[in-house]
């Protein structure tokens, strides 16, 4: 059972340090900040629900504060933007504890630094499930902003990474294989946002339209496309996928490609960009030491088109399940 | 139960129009606005957790929306500000369907008009009890803005509108007198937040501190002294009560003023102010035609005293519960 009055008080002695763009920070009825003044800016929240996003008894309290600020910057750096101060608004119920609490302190402090974010306020209540709820603001100048719009027939579609590993690792932890250090594990509780890869697509207006993948490439790719009247084609041979994924997948599932096109939680980047862009990203690509990887193209269809190895489409079902006919 | 992509769909369908200060509204990663760039951006958040803050079988969805962004605009309106955005983040659990969320939706809507703000973001998730987490994001000019901060010895305190209404109005509600007409029980569902007024004391530099009346005047009030230092002189007899509040605290207290003193909820405004600035109150008072009562004075003792009407003090206890002798 964790006291409100005291929490709060030990919330404002670890957070008290300001940087000069906080005006007023955690303590008041609002946090007061200022922004770039030629700048947007961004804004974004996302929930961590216990028994939903996780199981309390699977990941520390200090992962969980800092996953869930991850999730929230990563739709940050999807925009090309900046991630400055974030908000989290916390339900404990009457199972976590003083040391919960320092836990959970402990991870936003580690995100601050790791993404380079202030946390300026937030609220406290009880819950009977814990949950976190984290809302970031950034900024990105208006001319650099990179929409899920955008995109064009003829442009080619990257992802940043490789794909399905978070979805793989979290079957291998409810099968049982408890292993919290293997490698596919340790991608579904510690996502790393593309925060650097994101705003250099930006600044350097390689992106035509981005997003981040946590609902699976195929049902993020048509966040991408749908909306805008167009469609893709995706050749399944060239999904990136990690060594660790290959080695284990087979024992989940007999579609090797499976969780790489419909596994969510990677936080990778997928992006479009005109062809002729091709050795800019290369370059980005050796730069930041991130694989970045061309899977396939937007065309004038309205439909999403996956190839397998023969050239011939596979049949998807919506939402981003695959049906695998063979 | 609620199926993810219809309600984003009919989110996206509902809250289309965007102003100009909305580069980009719901349907992205983030959400991308313009402040002026002379103002500080405030940000705050607030929760509502089924069960903790509400009871679903006495709220309709329409009242809980509206409710969970009036308390969250209630505390920009604290600071002087002008409430600009919200996100709102729902878990929805498996009990509610369509039709309730087409009620939120309502709720929200009602909000957008009545605060003058615009719902550009927000996250769904599923949850096994429902909560409403609302972000605003408003602006004030820093040199208006009002802070918990700023109150000097001598300085009046001031309360808005009448104490205790609310927290009576639940008490009402719990003993199954369950008349939702009643104007108590009203204040509990539909709290009016002072908008226009925190704005016009902030614009005519009225207050030297000020805060929303969330958890009972006695606790807020030491959230404005407390950490300056101060402390403060109430006044029982000035505490301003409604005819209802009169009519019915006896059948639940002794003490006429113990839910005035430490009943959470009303959303009225406490405020410090000089004492040569009492003619411009009454002014704003008279123009507003809202009630805005003196209870008594900030003092330099680092304590809280309540006079009775012979000018005894009571004997206070922790966290703004009173204790009454006689």
């Amino acid at each position: 059972m964790i006291d409100e009055l005291s929490a709060l008080r030990r919330i404002e002695e670890r957070f008290h340090k300001a940087s000069k763009d906080v005006e007023l920070g955690i303590g008041d009825d609002a946090a007061a900040v200022r922004f770039d003044s030629d700048k947007l800016v961004l804004s974004t929240t996302d929930s961590q629900v216990e028994d939903v996003h996780f199981m309390k008894s699977l990941i520390t309290p200090c992962e969980l504060a800092r996953k869930a600020v991850a999730v929230s910057v990563s739709d940050i750096g999807a925009m090309g933007g900046v991630s400055k101060f974030i908000l989290a608004s916390v339900g404990f119920s009457e199972r976590e504890d003083e040391e919960f609490l320092e836990q959970v302190i402990s991870g936003f402090i580690n995100s601050e630094q790791e993404f380079g974010v202030e946390l300026i306020g937030g609220n406290l209540s009880s819950s009977n499930k814990l949950f976190i709820d984290i809302t970031v603001l950034g900024e990105v100048e208006p001319e650099l902003m990179v929409k899920r719009s955008g995109a064009n027939p003829g442009d080619l579609i990257y992802a940043t990474g490789t794909l399905g590993d978070s979805a793989l690792g979290l079957k291998i932890l409810h099968n049982g294989l408890k292993d919290r250090n293997n490698y596919l594990v340790n991608r579904h509780f510690h996502p790393i946002p593309r925060l650097e890869l994101g705003r250099e697509l930006a600044l350097k207006r390689i992106a035509t339209s981005m997003i981040d993948i946590s609902d699976g490439l195929l049902l993020d790719l048509q966040r991408i496309t749908v909306q805008q009247g167009i469609g893709a084609k995706i050749e399944l041979m060239k999904l990136p996928i990690s060594k660790e994924y290959a080695k284990f997948i087979g024992q989940f599932s007999q579609n090797t490609f499976e969780l790489a096109l419909s596994g969510g939680e990677d936080y990778e980047l997928l992006f479009t960009s005109h062809e002729d862009r091709q050795r800019d990203i290369q370059v980005i690509s050796k730069n930041l030491n991130i694989e970045i990887t061309e899977i396939g193209c937007i065309t004038k269809d309205r439909s999403i088109e996956v190839l397998n190895a023969d050239g011939e489409a596979l049949s998807l079902q919506n939402r981003g399940f695959v049906h695998f006919n063979n």
